[in-house]
């Protein structure tokens, strides 16, 4: 049974974090068939108890609803938190989507013959204990623990106050299904129940090696900001495609029309169209009533509206973008457009406002494509292909972690690999240094082994 | 030439930051051949300016040794600080290795067609910005400036105060020598002058991405507790040795002999020896005896203490360890010993009382090993050879960056892919994501590609 049964909400932050820390070591050593037949029970277990959820989640909604009405709460928080016999479905298959996936844990990423008879094996292993911080959202609380019980680590959880009966009906759940199976310790998930919790979480970079942030900019960017433990995430996606003047104009309305409208809520949905001046007469008119068709809000640079004063219609329909727009991640029917002169401009304008998430160009030109894949400093770059691609599942991770804007650790659309690191392995003979060193010293052989090291 | 001349002392650390960023995008695409050629003539630079260092350096070493006569600096930090003509050959040869290294940028890591016409490719690219601090050794700044000139990263120094004017010498030759060779970039390597610089540099995450500190435990420390920026690093190697009942003793003894005394000042070498209880009536006295003679100081545990009760010349030398031992990095000729009874206990007291950096154990039992490099949590594990090993130079990997405890990014001895990182690039016939969405989704193939991506 679980370490926290009996336990009891007295228990101190620090002592949950060090019986995820003992536990890590072990689940770091859980079969790949251990961690799996954990993930199914944990599906049959949320599958049996569907009414038992969807009770806990009642109070919550409920709650919610009051608080909506009073305006203390978005109408669109209030969608996230509610859990209904469709979302059930999709929590359960995604945990046994999980469970089918590779186990990345206990591979043999390098060996090499140090010398004869000293080797040296690079094996991949989890991370240790993931700190997840979420809003809203129940079905997360599932989908993060299933991902760090696949990769083998332990994890400590923070939902949102107002999910707090969904999340601990499910924390129960997660804990109970995974500690009936031999080889998953207890104490491996571990439940935070208030907000102050949060704030001393973040200060446990001695147990904590990684967080991985669910939710709003503004949550990830306080959480980055306010922690000096590594996070995985990002907090804004501001991302552009760029038409260049060798473009197909047809393609180039396609790859716009989908990168902005397709589902504009989310991080990879465009905000910012750059336009090379040398097409801009041609390709601004049509896009734009595309755009204005869809409903799209369209606010332009100086020369964006330029080009279309000689279209009424249009003209008064669009605003002056400021700035600040370039700076704007939307997440709605919203586009800013800029005129800019060539590739150069285009990239230039990304670098300084981009958020190094996804951005796109549509050209022709192989060489000015190669240019702008180059020179744009983001973790996604596309040519003649919508922002909208960049995802773990489009990418085939099978599972998406999150998408990092972070330059160390994990880039991009982040998979299982983002919570796995590796050790290194020596097996000697009774090797010693000595003999390696000076002035006479023994050369390495460091011949690279076709070998595996079975852990 | 460099964006640094003529702009002085009154440039703000920010100002600095803006033009590394500025030019880390074009470093990043600078060739292999650009990249060699500036490491050589800064090994040239170097070569020719013998006479300027030493005068420079010369400088430092009179105010040095002045502050160690008054008993305000260490002896062994005035020697770190010395240059001399010997001194000058290393940096001059580690620069020239450098040189030699794989270039490490621009390797397709993976590449995977997503549909007909789709592909995605990873390649490896430089990380950024890197924040490079360091006490003393001048040497540090052209090494660790070499290493990031090779992997494509602009780099921002701060070195220690009293290093100043060796420094400042060295800076101008990198940055000058760096200049004259088309394709690097202006304002690559930027100097920080003052110590409350260092401070102001650990706010900068919007500009830097990676630190690199290099000096004591307590500096490291400092460093990762006030930044928000990852710090790549280790600031302690509390690495131990097990002597297992299974063991050679004849193999332990040179073992635990090699890994304590034969370089005790590195962070590699070992602070605590862990003897099962089954063989440490047979194995202390002969152990003790060896570091006895070798000079090393001897903190025993209460069983360790009886065990040598009977051998009334080593009990006299050596002396009661207290609980503050097993957490303490000597750097000295110090050993703990505590008696454990077997594998299980010496692995507890590994994650317990370790740092995560490099453990070993001696034992000619498969399983016993197998268990211990399973369950002990470190960036290094070894079996039948000394913890001395674990460096990058003997793990293959040409420079080494640094060995670090963090468990994300890169574990362990850290070479030149500690620098890198990857972008997703895709490459489309105007793919957008439409089609691939809702009921009637289109399948993607995500069928692995044996195509490198050239950028």
């Amino acid at each position: 049974m679980s370490e926290n049964v009996g336990v009891g909400e007295g228990e101190s932050i620090v002592q949950k974090a060090r019986m995820a820390n003992r536990a890590a070591v072990k689940l770091a050593n859980a079969t790949t068939d251990e961690k799996n037949r954990a993930l199914h029970r944990i599906a049959d277990l949320v599958d049996t108890n569907r009414e038992r959820i969807l009770a806990a989640n009642d109070k919550d909604v409920e709650v919610a609803a009051e608080l909506t009405k009073a305006g203390k709460m978005s109408s669109s928080l209030l969608k996230r938190l509610k859990l209904d016999g469709a979302k059930i479905d999709e929590i359960i298959n995604s945990v046994r989507d999980v469970a089918k996936l590779d186990d990345p844990v206990g591979k043999t990423m390098s060996a090499i013959e140090l010398d004869t008879g000293l080797e040296l094996f690079q094996v991949s292993c989890p991370i240790g204990v993931i700190g997840a911080i979420f809003e809203s959202r129940p079905d997360v609380l599932v989908q993060i623990s299933s991902l760090c019980l696949k990769t083998g680590n332990a994890v400590m959880l923070k939902g949102g106050s107002e999910a707090q009966n969904s999340n601990e009906v499910l924390f129960d759940m997660v804990s109970e299904a995974a500690s009936a199976i031999d080889g998953i310790p207890d104490g491996w998930i571990q439940l935070l129940e208030t907000r102050e919790e949060v704030n001393e979480m973040l200060k446990l970079n001695e147990y904590i090696d990684l967080l991985v942030p669910r939710g709003s900019e503004q949550f990830v960017k306080y959480i980055q900001n306010n922690t000096n433990i590594m996070v995985l995430g990002h907090s804004e996606g501001v991302c552009h495609v760029y038409v260049d003047r060798d473009a197909d104009l047809n393609m180039a309305e396609d790859v716009c029309y989908d990168a902005k409208v397709q589902y504009p809520a989310v991080c990879n949905a465009a905000e910012t169209l750059l336009v090379d001046s040398a097409i801009a007469s041609e390709f601004l008119p049509r896009m734009v009533e595309r755009y204005l068709k869809a409903g799209v809000e369209v606010r332009g640079c100086a020369k964006t509206l330029n080009v279309l004063a000689t279209d009424k219609y249009k003209v008064e329909q669009i605003k002056q973008a400021s700035e600040e727009d370039w700076h704007t991640e939307y997440n709605d029917l919203i586009i800013s457009i800029k005129v800019v002169d060539g590739v150069d401009e285009a990239i230039e304008h990304i670098n300084r406002y981009g958020s190094g998430h996804t951005d796109a160009i549509v050209t022709a030109n192989e060489e000015t494509a190669l240019k702008f894949m180059r020179f744009v400093d983001s973790s996604s770059v596309m040519h003649n292909a919508s922002t909208r691609f960049s995802d773990g599942f489009r990418y085939g991770k099978g599972a998406e972690v999150g998408i990092s804007t972070n330059k160390v650790h994990a880039r991009g659309p982040v998979g299982l690999e983002g919570l796995v690191i590796y050790k290194y392995l020596i097996v000697g003979r009774g090797h010693v240094v000595a003999p390696y060193t000076g002035p006479h010293a023994k050369a390495f052989t460091h011949k690279p082994l076709s070998k595996q090291f079975s852990i």
